[in-house]
């Protein structure tokens, strides 16, 4: 394998990668140390995708993906790997909980539901759990249940399993900010596999002990800056043709064109569904690419002089069903320099959020954390709303999404290449689906498909 | 309003319209008859869009929509205004029913289920068609029960109502045909409204009296080339990009480019969505066009030599629910030059024919067919399958269709004009949605949009 071809084509790399966010990057970074040539293309004017950090007021803030968690071994290694520093997110203090117009405040790890809400929660959790441990992560369309997991919506068990309105808002809280999802828009079984593929809903939902544990110093797009130092990466080149024939594939960006013996698309499923193949993909896959859609999550920077909430007790975790903001964590830059609250804005809630005017919607999102934290909160420095629905090269966040059907309609269709073509991102990982670790995974993965048939 | 502004822009023409569809041509139609100037560009190198009629053995037949039935009063306007001849589908005979491996025949209009079936039947029926009464047309999202009907599965209900499983038989190849979807794909607003637009169940499902009571003599597609003659049709012109601003539109096509004070999207709103908007829709928009996926329906003609099916005194009519085909009509063109047969493979079962060699899909809807009509239908002359999944300018057919979660999450974005953009389509009809007559109720609206905005 080499950059020209024997047999009398000409090809200009080895592989060409569509999108430059971590799983793009890293698929590049594993073929050009294995000795491939390679060019990655990018819609965007930045690398980096679902990431980007920003200086924003006296910090570094990350307006998209920005934790990493326990277990997420191929983070921590490319972390170590890149030398880049992490740091805990801050947990300490009295957390808040608002349901259903119910503000209440609790210090432990257990939530101030009733003692019948905690019970039920309790019983739906270990529910959830049994659930999710039984569905295998390779293929979820092969679970025991999977027929009647996935023709149902997740609402539809939220409707029958969780009787009391102060646990079904706890949940809808929790899926607003996990998924960017109402519990209509999921299938039962989708949820399940993306819960059972990071550990388990505490594991997705936990900061410590959980996804949203650490932090990065420097911010999460320090991974993808820092990955693609060395390599060919060609920005603002929305890639719109792709052609394969039986020696390699052809890539029409605007103004560019590649030829490559293979081709990894490591973009999410619906910007997939976008490019035209030629020939086209097999009929199930176009349709399951065409079936994802982005979650909707808009995520909003609270800057402040003071770390107000610490001095007043609380972690600056606060967890509502009664929006906009479904969740809050305190997000002052590492050194203190500049405090911060950051929350999310998810489901609906997101969707109503887009349709308002920017200074009616900051003042909605100011509104909510005052309600929450009391009239401290309303002194605020900046506010900074990313609404990650109207990025193009995006169209939502924090990952894709299946209705009900899919999964079992389209089984099989998610990671196999196609041809000369090879499937990366984080919606086609095994584990940690959605997530950071998930990108690498698939990226990983990808990288070892096309090693294995060009040795 | 004119070819040229008074404004110092220049206008190419008044309107331009994306797709030469039904939908299209008529909105394209009504404009310039209205003494506007208008510009169709069309992706694929055929007007007619989802109507496609061929000439095939010895007779005119249609690949794609072909049938209109009593109340499409718009549909039966335009027949008698362009002078086309309509001909009654042949239904005259026994019937077939197959259920679970289980066959039967009956010769009334009432199916040979089992007592406990039919009453069971009677009972589901009833009860859909309260509930798809209650439905408001113009906006399913505020029925009484939306959130609750929108929040959960067509499959829900079947599990829950449907108790006996021949019954579930009849309702799937029910709606593998007229949805090309399975109940755990569908929201059961979503098919609620469905229903109701086009006037109840057995309204869609019946030739007799239903939606497919007549058909054209010289296609259905003729609706179209029609319409198309006298008026600017461009054709392989798929357009690329639409951006708006204060004073008017410009469309970027393969090959081509218009500037126009207002455009018209006549296209199924999965195709929209590929489309660059700029500025970028609004973020409900843009998600409802993304949440809306193709059915999926291949469309199978049985050519013989004679009716082999009538001579044993078949109608020729089967509904079976064990695959691959899931209704039969006799199809023979309207001279019975050429005897036919039409079967309908839906939903799972069309994507499970995709994945087979050509051969081996003929092979096996023939099959289907002698099973139900016996050994004399293997002496076929010819067996046309015509596969829309895999045409890449309609990706699926009949009809978009929406999971949970859109209708009552995204209400209201689907046929208000956006800034100098028009929405029609079968899809944004409020009567007959997914029909002929869908497309012309929307065409109309669409051009009474623009005339009353620009008198």
């Amino acid at each position: 394998m080499s950059g020209a071809s024997e047999k009398g084509d000409a090809f200009d790399v080895d592989v060409a990668v569509v999108g430059a966010g971590l799983a793009g990057l890293k698929c590049a970074r594993d073929l050009a140390t294995a000795g491939r040539s390679v060019r990655v293309f990018e819609a965007r004017d930045r690398v980096g995708g679902r990431t980007h950090t920003r200086r924003i007021g006296r910090g570094t803030f990350d307006v998209g993906g920005q934790w990493l968690g326990p277990g997420q071994r191929r983070v921590h290694a490319l972390v170590r790997q890149l030398g880049l520093a992490t740091f805990p997110t801050r947990v300490e203090g009295t957390k808040i909980l608002e349901l259903d117009g119910r503000r209440s405040e609790y210090a432990s790890d257990i939530p101030s539901l009733s003692p019948l809400g905690l019970a039920q929660m309790q019983l739906s959790l270990s529910l959830i759990e049994r659930a999710r441990a039984s569905i295998p992560p390779e293929e979820p369309a092969r679970a025991r249940f999977a027929a009647a997991l996935d023709g149902a919506t997740l609402e539809t068990f939220r409707r029958r399993l969780l009787l009391r309105r102060e646990v079904r808002g706890a949940m809808d809280a929790a899926l607003r900010v996990i998924f960017g999802a109402e519990a209509a828009e999921l299938s039962a079984l989708h949820f399940l596999a993306y819960l059972n593929a990071g550990g388990g809903f505490l594991s997705l939902a936990e900061a410590r002990g959980g996804a949203q544990q650490d932090r990065f110093v420097d911010g999460a797009q320090t991974l993808c800056t820092r990955l693609a130092e060395h390599l060919d990466v060609r920005l603002s080149r929305p890639v719109r043709r792709v052609a394969q024939d039986e020696r390699g594939v052809t890539l029409v960006a605007d103004g560019a064109v590649v030829r490559a013996r293979r081709a990894v698309l490591a973009l999410p499923p619906p910007l997939a569904a976008r490019i035209d193949f030629e020939p086209a993909l097999s009929p199930r896959r176009a349709a399951l690419l065409h079936r994802y859609f982005m979650g909707a999550i808009a995520k909003v920077l609270f800057l402040y002089r003071r770390p107000f909430w610490r001095e007043a007790g609380y972690s600056g975790e606060l967890v509502s069903s009664d929006g906009p903001l479904a969740v809050t964590y305190d997000n002052s830059s590492h050194d203190d320099a500049q405090p911060a609250l950051v929350g999310f804005v998810g489901g609906r809630h997101a969707r109503a959020l887009a349709e308002l005017d920017p200074e009616v919607a900051r003042e909605r999102c100011l509104s909510a954390l005052v309600r929450g934290f009391g009239p401290a909160a309303a002194e605020v420095e900046h506010v900074e709303i990313t609404d990650w629905s109207r990025e193009p090269w995006s169209r939502g966040c924090p990952v894709a999404l299946l209705g009900p059907g899919a999964l079992t309609g389209l089984e099989g269709a998610l990671r196999a290449p196609e041809g000369r073509l090879h499937w990366a991102g984080t919606e086609t990982a095994v584990e940690w689906t959605g997530y950071l670790e998930g990108a690498l995974e698939s990226a990983e993965r990808a990288a070892r498909e096309i090693l294995e048939r060009e040795p």
